[in-house]
């Protein structure tokens, strides 16, 4: 199966919901980006319809926002 | 593992999110609870802490609010 990909900002929401998405969907099966520390994936994460974060992209490119920690303006700053 | 609850109420958002989890954690994993046709199932979803759904509980009982289809005030009607 092709991986999801979680995309973070180090927030405490979203820490938390990376913990969960891992233990459901298994380690191996997502792939954990964050945003702050690689900025270079930004444009990626938009591009894939990420309004904030955490967010989640499936297999199939359903972008699941979780929760909410920061919008993606926040997280360009 | 204990299954996680995924609450909606038959929105788009929740139809289309819905597809999203069974696919990502398995069919088996994960009970599907439809509050518009469940109503009796409403007080224990906001105990869990639902404020709006589609909202997903895992089985360690964190509230995941994925993407945004009505609020429980809506739902309540």
């Amino acid at each position: 199966m092709e991986k999801s990909i979680f995309y973070h900002a180090g927030c405490p929401v979203c820490i938390s919901a990376e913990h969960d998405i891992v233990n459901l969907v298994g380690t191996n099966n997502v792939e954990i980006v964050h945003l702050g520390e690689n900025r270079s994936r930004i444009a990626e994460a938009e591009k894939a319809g990420v309004k904030s974060v955490p967010a989640l992209i499936t297999p199939n490119k359903s972008v699941l926002h979780i929760n909410y920690g920061a919008s993606m303006a926040d997280v360009k700053g």
